[in-house]
C-alpha cells in the first residue's frame, strides 16, 4: 500500500521489472528467460484486482520473449527493457491528458462534482484519471466545487484527494463516506466521477470499495456516475464484473487507525478492498481512446 | 458526547432538571419558577435534533408547573422532581423491552441483519431500541449475524454496537460503512434496523448520519428497512422530515481521528449529525404500543 492506483500500479510493475532484470547477474539468454517468468509470477501474484498490473507486466513479459527470438543479448534486453518501463511511464500521463480532455465536456458549466478514493496524479504516472478529468474540467470553468469521500479504511481521500486539490486551489470540502447520500439530496451535486480497477467487457467496473453504492445513491438521485480509466484498465477476457477477482485485505486495516483499535481487539470485521458497480449505473466510461456511453461492449 | 443516543439524552435531561434543583438553594417559589425556566431553556439548547430530550424537559418543567399551581412548596417540589427522572428512567427500560417483544417478530429464523450507530443499552437507560429488538429476536433464534456499521466519524457501532453485541455473544461483524452496499449484494441481509433521534408527523426519520442512504440502499437491494424507537421520539409538532433540525457539528470531528488530522489541517469538512430518511424507505416503525406500518400518519 506504498503505492496504490491502478494505472501507478502497472507503471510501477513495469520498472519493478526493468529493476529486477538489471540488478540480477545473468548469465545466459536460458537463465533470463526464466528469470523473466519468475519476476512476471512474483510481480502477478502482488495486487489481485487492478487489471493495469497484469497489461504492464504481460506487456513487458511479450516483449522480453520477442527480443528473445530476435537474438538479442543480455545486456541489450536489460537496456530496452528499462527503456520500455520509461516509455510506459511516459505513455501513461499522455493517456491521462487525453482521458481529461475527452471527459471535460461532460461537466456543465459550475458543476459541484463528488469523488472518491484518489484516481488522481498520484494514482498514476501524474494528472490522473477521475481527478485529471476534474482539473481539465476547473480550468475551463466547469468546476465550482468538488465533494470528496474520505474513503474508509484507508482515507485515500481525505489523504491524497484533498491534497491534490487544494494543491491546485480547487475548491473541496471533505466528508465521511456516509454522508454521500445527504450531500446529493442537500449539496445538489452535478455528477459523480471516479477512477477504476478494472473493467469487464459489459462495462461493469471494480473499484475501491465504496464505489458500487456510491453509484447506487447517484442513480436514486438521478446523478451522473462517471468512470474515468485508460484502456489499459478493461479486460476483455471478463465477461462480467462476477469474473473479476476481488483483493480481500486483513480486517485489522478496518479495526484500527493510526495503530489504534477503533473496536475491540478481538472483533471480527470484513475488508473487501473493491467492489464491482455493474454497467447499468455508470452513465460514461471515458479513456483516451473516447467515451463509451452505455451499453458497452468492449 | 459523553452522553448520545435519543432516548439517553432524555433520560439524562430529567435527571439534570432534578439535580439542578437539589443543588441550587432557591428561597421561594417565584425564584423556583424563574430558575426551572432557565434549567429548561440551558438543557434544550444542548442538542437540537433528539425528540426525547425536548419530551423529558417539557414533562419534568410541566411537573413543576403543575405542583406550583397546587401550592407545593420548594423542598417537596424538588423531592417530586427526583422521583419523576427515576420514574423517566424505569420507563424507558420497559419501553425498550416493549419495543423489542413487538419488533422481534419482523425477523425470520436465522436472519442476519445490519444495524447502523448504536441504539443499544448504551444510547437508553438499558437495553436498547434497535439493538433491543436485536438482543430479544436473537434469543428467539432469529438472529444469524449481525453486520455493525462502524458510524464514521464517531465510530458508534465500531465502539458501541461491537461492545455490546460480543458481550451477550451475538455473531457480529464490522464494517466500514462505505461496505453496507457489498454487503447486502453479496451477504444476504435479510433486514436493516436502525433507531431514531426525531420522527415527523409523516413518518420520516431523523437518525445518525449515514442512515438515509442505508435506507436507501436497503430499497435497492429490497431489504426491509426498519425504525425502532420510544413514542417519546414521535414529534406531532413537525408535519415532515423537512422541519426537523439537524446539528452540525465542528468539522475537526470529521478531520481528526484519536486527535491526529486525516486530511490538511486547512480542509474544509463538512459534519451534519443526522439526516433525514423519508418516510417511504422506511417499512415499519417499531414503537412500545405497536409496530407501525408505511404509510404513518401519526
Amino acid at each position: 500500500m506504498l503505492l496504490r492506483g491502478a494505472p501507478l500500479i502497472g507503471v510501477a510493475a513495469a520498472f519493478a521489472f526493468a529493476l529486477a532484470m538489471k540488478e540480477k547477474e545473468i548469465k545466459n539468454i536460458r537463465e533470463l528467460s526464466q528469470y523473466a517468468e519468475t519476476v512476471k509470477k512474483a510481480l502477478t501474484s502482488t495486487r489481485p484486482t487492478a487489471k493495469n498490473l497484469f497489461w504492464a507486466v504481460d506487456r513487458v513479459y511479450g516483449f522480453i520473449e520477442k527480443m528473445i527470438r530476435e537474438g538479442k543479448n543480455v545486456t541489450q534486453i536489460s537496456a530496452e527493457v528499462e527503456k520500455l518501463a520509461k516509455s510506459i511511464y511516459d505513455e501513461d500521463i499522455k493517456v491521462n491528458l487525453k482521458i481529461s480532455e475527452n471527459g471535460k465536456g461532460l461537466f456543465k458549466r459550475n458543476s459541484t462534482i463528488m469523488t472518491h478514493c484518489n484516481a488522481g496524479a498520484l494514482a498514476t504516472a501524474g494528472y490522473g484519471t477521475a481527478l485529471g478529468v476534474i482539473r481539465a474540467a476547473y480550468k475551463d470553468g466547469r468546476v465550482k466545487k468538488v465533494y470528496v469521500n474520505e474513503t474508509r479504511p484507508y482515507l485515500q481521500g481525505a489523504r491524497l484527494t484533498m491534497l491534490e486539490l487544494m494543491y491546485e486551489k480547487i475548491p473541496c470540502e471533505l466528508i465521511t463516506d456516509n454522508m454521500a447520500g445527504y450531500v446529493m439530496k442537500n449539496g445538489k451535486v452535478d455528477a459523480v466521477i471516479v477512477g477504476a480497477d478494472r473493467i469487464a467487457r459489459n462495462g461493469d467496473v471494480a473499484n475501491k470499495i465504496g464505489t458500487y453504492q456510491l453509484a447506487i445513491l447517484a442513480d436514486y438521485h438521478k446523478i451522473p456516475f462517471y468512470v474515468a480509466a485508460p484502456t489499459s484498465t478493461i479486460d476483455r477476457s471478463v465477461a462480467t464484473g462476477k469474473n473479476i477477482p476481488i483483493e480481500h485485505r486483513n480486517e485489522d486495516e478496518v479495526k484500527k487507525i493510526f495503530g489504534k483499535y477503533i473496536t475491540l481487539k478481538n472483533a471480527k470485521a470484513l475488508h473487501p478492498a473493491f467492489d464491482v458497480t455493474p454497467a447499468e449505473l455508470v452513465s460514461a466510461i471515458i479513456t483516451e481512446e473516447k467515451v463509451f456511453k452505455y451499453p458497452y461492449n468492449f
